[in-house]
C-alpha cells in the first residue's frame, strides 16, 4: 500500500479509538505533519506539529534539556526521547508523541553520526521508545524513509 | 520557475542579508515548512515552525487571543494576523513570521467561509498584512497554490 492509503487507515482506525498523535519533526522539516494533515479528517486525530528545526526550538518549545542537548548532540537518542516526550506533554489531550531528529544532509555528517542518521522516538504515557535508522539517499527520499517508519510504529500501535 | 527553484534563490538571499523566518500553519498542516526545509542550506533562515492545526494550538504555541478566535473564527484576518505576529515573537532571533489559516476541505466550508478560504500574513517588526484568497481544489493543489503566495510575499520582500 501507499503511504497515503496507509496513513488514511490509520487515521480512521485512530479516530475510532479515540487516539490522538503530535509530531515534533527536525531533520524531516514538517514533512510528517504535512503527509497526515493531507487526509480529509486529520483533524479528529492531530491537533499540532512542531518543527524544532534549530536547538533554541527544541529547548523553548518541547522542553528539551539544555545539558543533554550539548552533552549528546541534537541528533541523538537522548534528544530523540525528549522531543517525542516534550511534544506530548504539551499538546493535551495525546496519547501518542513522535520525535524525529537526524541528519537529511548533504552536509552536517561526522564519522560518528553520518548523514542519513535519524532517531525516531514513539512516546505514550506508559513507555517512550527510541529507534535509530541511517538512510543514505536525498533530502527528500530520506523524509519519505523517515515516515515509513513512523506509519510502521503507527500501525503497530493499534494491529 | 519551479517553487523548489523559487526557493533555493530566497534562501540564498536571505542567508546572505541575514533576514529569518518562522512559519505558523493551519490549513498548509506543515507543508510550507516541508518545502523550505528540501532546500540544503534551509537552516541559515528557518529555525522552526509551528503546525497550530487546532485552535487550542493557536492559543497555547502563538498566543492567539482565545477571544479573537471565538469572536471571529479560526479561519479570519484577525487569527492569521496574530498567527504572523505570534510565531515572529516566540522565535527570536527572527525577521519575518509567517501565518497561514484556511479551509482546505472537502468539508468544512460555510456559505461566509467557504471550502478554499485562506489568509496569509506576512509579519515584521515594522508591520503584519494580511492577504485574503480563495483557492477551489483538493487538498494538495490548495497547499501548492498557499505556498506560491508565500513564496511571492518572500521574493518581494527582497526584491
Amino acid at each position: 500500500m501507499e503511504p497515503l492509503e496507509r496513513l488514511e487507515l490509520v487515521i480512521k482506525k485512530y479516530a475510532e479509538k479515540n487516539i490522538t498523535i503530535a509530531v515534533a519533526e527536525s531533520c524531516t522539516g514538517g514533512y510528517v505533519s504535512h503527509m497526515i494533515t493531507n487526509i480529509s479528517g486529520a483533524s479528529n486525530i492531530f491537533e499540532r506539529g512542531i518543527v524544532s528545526y534549530g536547538n533554541q526550538a527544541k529547548v523553548d518549545l518541547l522542553n528539551v534539556d539544555e545539558m543533554i542537548l550539548e552533552k549528546n548532540g541534537a541528533v541523538s537518542k537522548e534528544v530523540a526521547l525528549q522531543m517525542g516526550e516534550g511534544v506530548r506533554a504539551i499538546s493535551k489531550p495525546c496519547t501518542i508523541g513522535i520525535g524525529i531528529t537526524g541528519i537529511a544532509g548533504p552536509t552536517g555528517g561526522t564519522p560518528e553520526k553520518p548523514v542519513g542518521l535519524v532517531y525516531i522516538s514513539f512516546s505514550t504515557s506508559q513507555k517512550t521508545a527510541v529507534k535509530k535508522y541511517v538512510f543514505k539517499t536525498n533530502r527528500l527520499d530520506f523524509k519519505k524513509k523517515v515516515l515509513e517508519e513512523v506509519l510502521q510504529m503507527l500501525e503497530e500501535y493499534v494491529s
